[in-house]
C-alpha cells in the first residue's frame, strides 16, 4: 500500500492532486467541512471543521505527510497538527510559508528583505495611518485587508477624491478588530504573470515557464504559457530575462521559507521588470495548464516533493509547445453538444463536480500545441467560456 | 452531478478509466469480487460476484451506462443486465462484441467473414478433430482453448513429435466438458502489432497509430508507438500501408458488431501484411502509452464514446512524438530512490495499487519524446523493469 497523503481542504485543487497521485501509488484523505467537497469523489473525506480537534486527529491518523490546498487554513489547526503529529507526519509546505501566504504585509516584507522587486506598500492599522500612507504612496493606490482576501475580495481603490474614512470603514468595519490593512501603490502594469515553482525535501528547485495571466472582476480568466509565446512587450528586457527574474525570486522565497512543495508567485510586469504581488503556498490556478502542457504537472510535482520523491521535468510537453487555459466560472458550459467544450478539437476539459453559482470556479479547459495551431481553438474555447461566465 | 458510469470489473483498467473520467465530470461505480480491487480506491466499489443477481442489481442502480474492463464477464451476468436495465442504461460495448471477444473461434470466423487477414485455423472438439486439423494446418501449430485464455495461458505448441492425445488432454482434461479448442497455424511473424480504435454512439471511428508489441512468457512486456518510428521492416509494403490495413480491419469489425467504445485488435505482421490474431472489446494494455503519448487517451475516449460525448483526437501528442511503455510485472520496482523509476527523466509511472505476485501486472511506465531523445530513457526504464520482472 502506498503512502497516505492528508490534504487540508477538499476543493478542486485537492481533487486534482489526488487524480495526479494515484498513478504514483499514493492514497488520499481530505478534511473539508463541505459534504459535497469536490475531492470527496476521489479520496477518503473526513467531513468536519478545521477547528475541530477530533476531526483533525481523525484526519491525521496514519497519514505519512500533511499538505493543504488553500492558504486560509486556520493557524490554530496547523499548530495543533504541528504539535501532535509533526514528528510522525511532516506538514509541507511548512507552517511559516502558510503564515506568510496568509498575510499581504508579511509577504511584501519578505519580498523586500530578499531583494525581490515589489510595489511600494505601507502598513495601515488606523484611519490616521491610512492618511499618512496615501501621502507617501500617492493616488491611485489600493487598500487591502492583509488577510482572507481572494479573487479580488477585500480590496478598495483609493482614487482622486476617494473618502479615506469611508474606504477604511468599508474594509475594517467599526465592529471588527481595528487595523489589519495594507496600502499598495497602484501599478499600471503592462501584463500580469506568475511563476509556478517546486522545491523538494532535499532542496532541489524547478520552475515551469512564466505564465501570462488575465483577470476579470478579480478572478483569473485565462492563463497562457510560456509567456514568451504570447507577449513580446518586455521592451529593452527580453522575456528570457523575465523568466530568469521569476526563477530567482521563487528560489529565494522557497529557500528563505525552507519550502517543500509547489509555490506560485504572482507578478506585475512593468517596463521589463517583475514586481512581486503575492505568493500562494500551494498548487495554483495559473498552473492548471501544466496537466497537459508540461512534462510533469504542478499537481504531480507537489506530491513528489511532499512525499520525498524525485521531482519531474517542468519543461513544456514538447519544444515549441504552448498552452492556453480558460477558467469556467459561475455556470458549467455544455460539454457534449456539438457547440460544447468537447466540440473544440484537442480541448481538455476539467470539471470539478461543483454546483454552479456566480463567481465560483466550476472547471477549466486547456488546449496545447504550437501557438499558431491553437489560436483558433483557444478562441473557440474563450467564446464558450465567455458565454457561461458569471462572476 | 455528472453521469454515473458502471464498470464490470475493478482492476487497473477500471482504475485508469475512472482517473480519466473525473475531469469530464463523470462518476464511477465498479463491481468486483476482490475486496482490494485497484479501482476501489477511486470509485464506489460494490464487492460482489458477477453471478450474484442482487449485487448486479445494486451495481446497476442509477447508472447511466454500463461498460466492462475485461472480456470474461459471464454471459449470464450481461444477459441479466441486458434484460433488466438495458432500456435505461445501455451496455457498451454491445454484448455481441463481448461474446465474440470471449471465443477465439468466433473471433477468427468474424475476421474471415469480413475479409480481414487471419492465420489459418480449425475448430477442435475431439482428439480425432485435432488429428485432422494438424493434417490440414501442418506443424508447428498452436492448440488453444477457445475461451478464458489470457497472457499465454490455455495454449500448447504442436511441434514435430508432439503427442496429440496428450496435448488435447492437457487443455481439455477428461473431467471437463469435451472440446472447445481451436488449432491455429503457427505464424513465424516479423513483429507483433496492435491497433487501438474507438467508435462513438453515432458511428464515428478513430484509431490511434499502430503499436509495436513485445511479449515475454505470453505477457506484454513493451509497447512502442507509432510502429513506423521503431520498425522499418515492412518490406515492399510501407508502414503507412500497415496503419491503413489496421484501420480498415478495426473499422470493419466495429461496424459489424455495431460497436461503441474502445476496441483493440492484435496482429501478427508478416511480409508487409497484418494477420489478425485476436480482439479485446475494451481498453487494452498496448494502449496505455496513449495517456501521455497521444492527445486523448484510450481511457478518456472509451468514456466519451460510451457516455455519448464527442470523441477526442487520437494523434500523437505532437508531430514526431513517439512513446514507449514498459509493463511492470510480478514485483513493484523502487519508485523514489535515485535508482528507481522516477530517477529516469521524463518517466511517467502508473502503479495499480495491487499486491505483487509473479505474473501479475502491477504497473507500467511510459516515456514520450522524439525517438532519438527517448532511446536512452527507455533503456533505463527497461533495465529497471527487467530487474523486478517476475513472470
Amino acid at each position: 500500500m502506498g503512502a497516505l497523503i492528508g490534504i487540508l481542504g477538499g476543493g478542486q485543487l485537492a481533487r486534482m492532486l489526488a487524480l495526479a497521485g494515484y498513478p504514483l501509488g499514493l492514497r488520499f484523505r481530505v478534511l473539508d467541512p463541505a459534504p459535497d467537497a469536490p475531492a470527496g469523489a476521489v479520496a477518503e473525506h473526513i467531513c468536519g471543521s478545521y477547528e475541530d480537534k477530533a476531526a483533525l486527529n481523525h484526519f491525521a491518523l496514519d497519514v505519512s505527510v500533511i499538505t493543504y490546498e488553500f492558504e486560509n487554513v486556520p493557524a490554530s489547526s496547523v499548530e495543533h497538527l504541528a504539535t501532535h503529529v509533526h514528528q510522525r507526519a511532516p506538514i509541507y509546505p511548512p507552517p511559516l510559508a502558510l503564515a506568510t501566504g496568509q498575510d499581504r504585509l508579511l509577504e511584501k516584507q519578505l519580498f523586500e528583505r530578499l531583494g525581490i522587486g515589489v510595489p511600494r506598500f505601507a502598513r495601515v492599522d488606523s484611519p490616521a495611518e491610512l492618511e499618512q500612507a496615501v501621502m507617501k504612496l500617492g493616488r491611485p493606490a489600493v487598500l487591502k485587508t492583509r488577510r482572507l482576501g481572494y479573487d479580488g475580495k477585500g480590496q478598495a481603490r483609493i482614487m482622486e477624491g476617494t473618502d479615506l474614512g469611508a474606504a477604511y470603514r468599508a474594509l475594517c468595519p467599526a465592529d471588527a478588530r481595528p487595523g489589519g490593512l495594507i496600502l499598495e501603490e497602484f501599478v499600471a502594469f503592462d501584463v500580469e504573470a506568475s511563476v509556478i515553482a517546486v522545491r523538494s525535501r532535499t532542496g532541489e528547485v524547478r520552475t515551469w515557464p512564466l505564465v501570462l495571466n488575465e483577470h476579470s472582476s478579480g478572478i483569473l480568466r485565462r492563463s497562457r504559457a510560456p509567456l514568451a509565446a504570447f507577449w513580446s512587450g518586455a521592451g529593452s528586457a527580453s522575456t528570457a530575462s523575465l523568466d530568469e527574474q521569476a526563477t530567482v525570486a521563487a528560489t529565494r522565497i522557497m529557500e528563505a521559507l525552507d519550502y517543500v512543495g509547489v509555490l506560485a508567485v504572482e507578478f506585475f510586469v512593468k517596463e521589463g521588470r517583475l514586481l512581486a504581488s503575492e505568493i500562494a503556498p500551494r498548487v495554483h490556478n495559473s498552473g492548471h495548464w501544466t496537466i497537459e502542457g508540461s512534462i510533469t504537472s504542478q499537481f504531480e510535482n507537489h506530491l513528489r516533493a511532499v512525499a520525498g520523491l524525485p521531482l519531474g521535468e517542468t519543461g513544456m510537453r514538447f519544444a515549441g509547445a504552448a498552452a492556453v487555459m480558460h477558467n469556467l466560472v459561475g455556470a458549467v458550459p455544455e460539454v457534449g453538444e456539438p457547440t460544447g467544450l468537447l466540440g473544440v478539437p484537442g480541448c481538455h476539459v476539467h470539471l470539478y463536480g461543483k454546483s454552479a453559482r456566480p463567481g465560483r470556479k466550476v472547471g477549466h479547459a486547456t488546449v496545447v500545441g504550437a501557438p499558431a495551431e491553437i489560436a483558433v481553438r483557444s478562441e473557440q474555447l474563450r467564446s464558450i467560456a465567455d458565454q457561461y461566465w458569471q462572476a
